[in-house]
């Protein structure tokens, strides 16, 4: 199996700079420990908790944020569409389209970003089970397009609260296409600030070791060099200054777990 | 308070035949029983749980049909929209736009929605808290539109379930809004059979009884003459001959709820 | 079917002055209303959150107070009981042993219970679902005693937290034992004051509205004085100046959902 | 950090020979991976679903087993106790006595426990938060008594139906205390099969890896050598012919998660 996938980067884009700053900084450690990377950025929040939250640069500067990483460091980069007519124009400047996991049914959504051949990441629903997911693949595959990535982000606890299942990571797997743990997202509190989600920044590592161990195709993880401040998802960001220590042990759990897979 | 409100059709509209037929039902059933009728249908399912379930008449057709029913009976007539570009248009043929509950914090369609000035049944998400409505009705009356409705359905209790809180309807009535129970959906199980969903009929009723002991503002139920052949949500559809009983009931419970109030 | 049976008293006895205050003004209030009335106090809360709670007045003190109580005001009294050997003596004072939701599976406390003849009121553990208790009830049945209670006290939801689900109670009642509403123990948050278990009074009287609308056997309501200062469950006892309010809005829906019984 | 505790053996005793052929070949298994060994084993399953479930073989012969276990293998030994009166002839036979997670609320039983002065395994509550574990402890701290283990088992997830929240186990390390991974439990489905409770033998393992990846200190895996013909927990148990590779992994693991400290 091919080694841990690392995408990162920050929850919303914030300026050409920033997101060099970022790419740059997880460009390094990625290479130091042998993962692939895909440089990560919102260009559009487009389902905030409350008005106030800031929506982000809007899709003409954002995709050419991405455009622009992708040349100077040479990585893939991903973003999130929210509608069926952003697709094919983001395609053309992004190498992964992801599915927010509101939208994770919206068949039009789904068809329409698999139409455009590029690669899909789809976050699973948090009033989703795992094996739910087979027929939200099949609807993008039923474009021609198996380039196809299955991401965990955490399914509803309670109120304001998510959890996430270990099982979860095998059980997508079955379909054949690689899963990816978000462990950032997983770690928030949906609404549990009020006016905006609260997180356990703390607690994204530990969620992201848990899932490496089982072998999965890679990690999604936030990251900012000052999450307090971050115009969105700041709670359960991971300061930028830990991600070395955080992507080098995962790399080692990694090369354990695919040494010894899991068989179900 | 103004007697019960009870909003019923079909999920999905079969043709002009089938709603009139639905519509003429209901509304002699509501009349006889006191209660306000709007009639409900959906011109498209654009979140079925595989490609292989129906999707609808589309939109042009089916607005036509609703247009028929709101002339022929007199009614407000509801109906479900998926994208900011179809708010617009709908709100010309209907009375009430309705958000689906996985779009339910999409800022963009909440905000076309209410700058139709129609008015606008949301569905709280099955991952939301019923206070979180509070900042889901502020993105509508952003607009200056405040002809809301907020309707429980249901939140995620475990894979392919849904669990109905009671408390919600008197936590979400706190905005000032009316609640509204939609009791069809609280009762589905959520890709409970594999490639579609589940749902236990016969607890329709039931959830309708509890929640309106409560003093609520209106219920939501889909009836059909065959539900197990109706092209959508058939497990957990009404059957129609079952709601001349079912609305009687809730009326009577309705009288006793509104003369004593719930003080929070 | 009978009219509501109301099981109303402290969480823990106090005393035997401060039980007869609670008796005598709850007798009056359901004789006034129609309802039938049990008296229901602990003498050992057994499983407190923290050592720091205060369990009561130990097992003499309290049956001699339910004893007098019974006699005084001729109503039957419950209490709970926690090990198999306190059932026999316990039964010689009360009319209903109550098995606590954390032990409703434990094979030799049921056993005994049933052995003793008494009426037996078994609460649904927070970790089950409603037609788990047709085994639960089997066992106590297993001794020839079907003098049985079910009663849902909500299940868990998340951390620190319950939630009612309406469909529980007539799903329990296929068993064909009456079924009880606590819906006290039912808006409690367990552990959620850290160092004891919160709760939301206000929501007591919703959540027992919405069952008796079900035309369910009977609701359980802890009641006091005054809660903010009581020893054990304060946050989600009603207070007893509102108990009138409340039985006689329950009686009014418990007259309607009888003669409207559900049909599953 | 210490190498990792592997508690393992039949969810029931069965017999001298069954115990000791399971012990034989977990000790080896264990030497060999360099993993502490203790052996597990049931002498009265006191909560099964329904009174049909074989319930063992009794205190008396039970212990007896365990003592010969301990002598012959010369590992440390682990049985649960449901009663007061059961904790100090246990604690003269076993080094490890277990609250089952049901009765970890129960004041007097954890108190009993403490005062034996033997280790004590509290498997935490399906209906707890990590944090609630805190005042669990607490409870048999106040005897003096430190020697504490704190298992995770899975919280409730909706009906019949548990999830392993991976954040649970440095939550609960916070104490101080060491942490094991119930995989076993984590996996069942209680109430699953009607009359018993079903499971997910497969995701055993899977759970087991990635609470290993966070460094904790134990892991408590149940293990037969035909699981489909066991008189408890068959369907969660793990084959013993494949107990081998899963320790070695899980040792692996264990090497990697100890050399990088998870930090909160």
């Amino acid at each position: 199996a091919a080694p841990l996938l690392v995408i990162a980067g920050p929850c919303q884009l914030e300026s050409l700079d920033h997101a060099r700053m970022i790419a740059s900084h997880m460009a390094k450690v990625c290479a130091d420990a042998g993962a692939q990377f895909v440089f990560k950025g919102s260009y559009d929040k487009a389902n905030r908790t409350s008005l106030k939250g800031k929506r982000g640069l809007g899709m003409e500067a954002g995709l050419q944020i991405l455009a622009d990483i992708r040349e100077e460091f040479g990585c893939p980069v991903l973003t999130d569409i929210h509608a069926p007519d952003q697709c094919a124009p983001v395609a053309e400047a992004v190498d992964i389209l992801q599915i927010p996991a509101f939208l994770c049914r919206q068949t039009d959504l789904l068809l329409a970003a698999g139409e455009t051949g590029a690669a899909i990441n789809i976050k699973k629903g948090q009033f989703l089970a795992p094996w739910d997911m087979q027929n939200v693949a099949e609807k993008v595959a039923s474009t021609g397009n198996e380039r196809l990535l299955l991401t965990e982000r955490g399914v509803s606890f309670g109120y304001n609260a998510l959890v996430a299942d270990m099982r979860a990571l095998p059980e997508m797997a079955k379909t054949g296409y690689p899963v990816v743990m978000d462990a950032t997202h997983a770690v928030a509190q949906p609404g549990g600030l009020g006016g905006s989600s609260g997180g356990q920044r703390e607690f994204a590592p530990v969620l992201a070791r848990a899932a490496v161990a089982l072998g999965i195709g890679g990690v999604f993880l936030e990251t900012h060099e000052d999450p307090d401040n971050a115009p969105s998802d700041g709670p359960n960001m991971i300061r930028l200054d830990d991600m070395a220590e955080v992507i080098n042990t995962l790399m080692a759990l990694d090369a354990v777990a695919k040494a010894n897979p899991v068989r179900l």
